[in-house]
């Protein structure tokens, strides 16, 4: 799963790096926000800084380091995500009633740990290097959960609280979308395991047939789902997979989850006005895929989204990251020889593969650094609370 | 409602002492504590303590205050319970994801409330008088439901967490139980609407005709409780009623609700052992129902059991409050005659008449001096997280 | 349970008379129709007919009768209702599911069980004989499921098919409603268990204080309740039980569960128009309870109701018999001093008495002979399918 | 969609015998067990009777046969199975309920219908011919779904009625089952719509890479899976993608679907011992899935399965028809290029393209000659009521 080994001095600076950038996306959030879980989807942020931290503590403290005392022999129970060969864990949808251990333990927690792991890095061997690796590669993961769960669980709340003061950068997309022409052919994806981290379902690399076909070269924006909506994009069914237009009448979806009338959205700032030129997020795949088909367009699969971003003769793509991710035609499947991570942390993505669709790119949610090329993302179809958008493609 | 009229400086007096009784009990817990919600039915102590400001924001204050200014708009909707008259509120079940306002901001909003309260007293008219004394007895029944909440919430913490530091006085019950013969007859019930509160659902005081019959002096322990378990009484259907042996089956029901194994149970305390001479509590009616069966015995009725509480030929009956709240054989309906109190508090209880049992006495977690020999305690007959339990009677 | 013992052949007669009008009943309905079973409440129109045979079969025949073979087995665990002393079941909710055994074997097992009984009855015990009068009353509750069953089934289907053929006599009320005046006292009511049967739940006879009051000479009528209907009583949260403006506005109630547009309505003669002057029906006791607070009345109870009955004070109260059942102010519980009859037959009526309330009178559907002035009829307050409306009191 | 087209006379020759066929599949079933509805994913057998027939009525008749009258116009609502594009319809859960139209009103339905369609088709023009082929395919999928709903619906009878007298052929597979080696490369699959009907989702043809594995000649047999769940496959979550060990907690499977104990089965044929040597089937993909890893191989995709079959180095491959589906590693989606059939049969595949696994094979209910090597069938993963087994591949 890991494939690049950074020298231990490096790896702590680093560790510091990512392990503070929880602590910012928390710090504006009172112990009562931290502690909201507003469905079972979704966990409080204190119990992402907790499961984080748990995360180095079984797999690399516990594991490797001679003297290590747990913090809290309950931990391992309270804060053990789905990981059944390290043993029974706390359900995930009773996650918010855990009013205690308070905030002030887990911060506790954060700090007993990083310390343990600072003074243990530079004693530690390759593979556990490679663990820890792996360890700030998740807690980026939960960062971007951090704010995906909280703006979910504001929104529950009438007084549509501020997740993130001053909000996000604006990210309104400059110009307009051009379709880029892509040769295809037998091309190869997935992640070569060199020069880098990679998880282990962008491996192994491999050859994948494509016919030509074009790609925008910007994801969709507001004003374009707009112009969906007015045209009654919502109650047209031959727009619709099956499972997708009963998903819009059993739960009367008119619009992405977070927009309200008058052009205004709940956002990790509040409740503001939409910005018309910036993509559109917060959608199901089965809106990006009837979005798509009333474009007279397509969703690209994951092959060509990676392929184009690489090929010379596409040029740049816009939106590949800070902007949202985009759902593709491809469903989250092993690739061909995958082998999952021995031990553990072999359940990390390989059972996961069933029932989800991939998403490319990369959002405004997502920590710097962290998404890349061959990076698969991956939700059920009816996943509405992520930043999730989408960008056009159409065959040749 | 109020047929007790204190002079404004006892009245003034007395609220003082109710709303330090209500932080008295939200003290050790922390704001994450305050804001746990573990089943609808539940509500959060900080909801506790704002709904029974609003209670008197909105009844006395807003109502009859000519200079007064809500201390927040949005509370009007946020901690209405279920008074249609007074407008739309938020969602029972969801009242866990209000992260915001936050504890600090109740305890606030009942500073504001209360020097406001205070300044107006003594001016209040008698009408606004009976309200504040509704306000408080509305917010003594609000104080056991801090601990029943809580209780429930920190029950499905894995850690057990101690609500209650130094927990509730023991309550074992001395003796052996006796019956004590009551000749009935036609008897008068109800309260009379003179000399102290009571609540509307007390009256109008009228006429029962009783058969003769027999009522135990103590509720049921723990120790008999334990021998019907033993005696397979959660496996016979013979001793229940239909839909309480679907709920046992459906449910898994093998002891009263905060039972463990090896004599625990969880308690406001935390996890203690069980006292086997204290009264057997957290159950539903359908298990007393079927306690009272195997027993060969009956639930009394609530004209039985108030009426022997006042029989001088009875004697005294232990157990009738700081013990457990008394299922009895009583569908929770209107007394012959019965009004709802005029305006929006004709809401307080009318509209609850169907679905519910009547409990008599008083329990460990009742404020003191809030029951009363003619007081109604109505619960849905599945309901197992107070402090219930019952007392025995039988047919002569 | 039975305080009539007819002779033999008297009973035998009895039996063929009420054996022959669940025939009747079944009649123009197809082996498809009868097997239909729309809710988990409703029953096939077969194993209504097949269930009142086992209840010959088990209680009668394989108890007292030594020669008797059953006729097949399987039936024994097939067609129990609810009698756990006797044995497991078939899952109640499923028994739409039994394609076989088919119609024209139910038949087959009622002819064979007639012959059977029969050629018993002349030996049958006392006690015996008993049992099958309880049978034969049961049978009778069944007559009027299999129409209720039915005509819900039929409601289900887009076709609208008629189940009695020429419909039921026309039942308009005739006049205006008058109240009478009853004064009450302390009044016997309940079944002296002499000259003729009356279930277990009728007794023991038991004296009640009545407050004086007013009891209308009539049930409420369809054009009232298009009244009601008209004035926004359903939109109306001051008119109802908080539990059932819930079900209002959840289930989307704005009229008796069978009215339809435009005058019309499902009934057992297909769709037609509905009788202004009819009794209105086929609501639920929240619909009953909001109507009588809309009207400024109330339910009477049931003790009113039935003492009324008997008062000659009050004369004669029209619509007790084949009009509809009349919700009442009571809930299902035991009469003071109720003990259920001895074996299993015990299991009848004494294990469902909580969470209904009682109605009186009796309806169109019900056979002829079989309610009377002591009749309990019960159902949870949320049930629609029944014949059941209301008659309206009014304390003096 | 249709690249056969067949001579009038010969296509008039085809439809009388596929036609005949579904008749003889209903033959032994009475009209009860024709209405039965046991879960909303089956449907009535009479209702595949009718649905296929309307598929006719409604595509061929009513849209090319200038005199046609609709046999009764209620049916347009009642047969249409999911056609948004045709109109509402029905509720699918709700089949089970449509006592009427009786069986026999079907069966008059089905031949009023092929009195018409065999006097038309001789004018029938090329398109029209185009859609009465389709609608024989469709016939022959409902054929299958006549015995896997009414195995499933018999299923939950606990007199376990035979569907099949004579039950279907035996099915051991013969021999040991043994690896075949594929070289893979860039092949070339789906239906090159020349030379025979196909279904539009088995096109268009297109070229996929494949890197060199082994696929198995034969199925797995019921005692290969014996072994797995002798060896704890159903309580090892290291075996079990995450959602199927869910899946397999939530439901507590244990077996596949029919299988009981002391080695017995519910079939088509009744209760009966199970063959060690048969393939095994009724299991969703999960048990698939796990069955696969904890054999130390995996699932073939849809393209190796389909290239393996026409490969001449792989040599044959048993079980392809006759025994069981096998489901295989591939989502079911859109072939490169694909594009729905123009109108309202464009519904018939494109609009169920997410959230289902793809099938390849074809079983012992499959008729005769419906299946071919480009056949794509599709369920979602956790479906158990098919006749759905899987075979093993492995990577080289």
């Amino acid at each position: 799963m890991d494939q690049m080994d950074l020298g231990a001095a490096s790896l702590a600076h680093h560790y510091c790096v990512v392990r503070a950038e929880t602590e910012a996306r928390a710090a504006p959030l009172s112990a009562e926000d931290q502690g909201l879980q507003s469905m079972p989807d979704a966990s409080p942020v204190k119990w992402h800084r907790a499961h984080t931290t748990w995360f180095f503590e079984t797999f690399v403290l516990l594991a490797a380091c001679p003297d290590y005392q747990a913090f809290d022999p309950a931990f391992g129970y309270l804060f053990n995500s789905y990981y059944e060969a390290v043993g029974p864990r706390h359900s995930r949808a009773a996650r918010g009633l855990l009013s205690r251990p308070g905030t002030e333990r887990i911060t506790a927690y954060r700090a007993y740990v990083d310390a343990a792991m600072l003074k243990f890095l530079p004693q530690a061997a390759a593979d556990t290097r490679a663990l820890v690796v792996l360890g700030l590669q998740h807690e980026q993961q939960h960062q971007e959960l951090i704010w995906t769960d909280i703006l979910h669980g504001f929104a529950q709340n009438p007084m549509l609280p501020v997740a993130v003061p001053g909000g996000l950068a604006p990210n309104a997309l400059p110009g307009q979308t051009q379709y880029r022409r892509c040769a295809g052919g037998l091309v190869t994806i997935g992640h070569d395991m060199a020069g880098g981290f990679a998880f282990d379902n962008e491996t192994p690399r491999h050859q994948v047939y494509l016919a030509p076909f074009e790609i925008a070269d910007c994801p969709v924006r507001n004003r374009d789902f707009t112009d969906f909506i007015d045209d009654g994009g919502y109650a047209n069914p031959a727009l619709w997979m099956a499972d997708g237009f009963a998903e819009v009448q059993a739960k009367g979806w008119r619009a992405p989850i977070y927009w309200e009338d008058d052009g205004m959205e709940m956002s990790l700032a509040g409740f503001v006005m939409r910005d018309p030129a910036a993509p559109v997020r917060h959608m199901s795949w089965y809106e990006a895929d009837a979005f798509a088909r009333w474009a007279g367009a397509r969703l690209p699969t994951e092959a060509e989204f990676e392929f184009a971003c690489a090929d010379p003769d596409v040029g740049e793509l816009y939106g590949l990251a800070n902007a949202v991710w985009q759902w593709t035609a491809s469903a989250y499947l092993p690739y061909p020889g995958f082998a999952p991570a021995a031990g553990a942390v072999g359940e990390y993505n390989g059972k996961f593969m069933i029932n989800q669709m991939v998403l490319r790119g990369g959002s405004c949610a997502t920590p710097d650094g962290h998404a890349r090329r061959t990076y698969r993302n991956f939700f059920p179809p009816a996943t509405r609370w992520q930043f999730a958008g989408l960008r056009l493609a159409r065959n040749i």
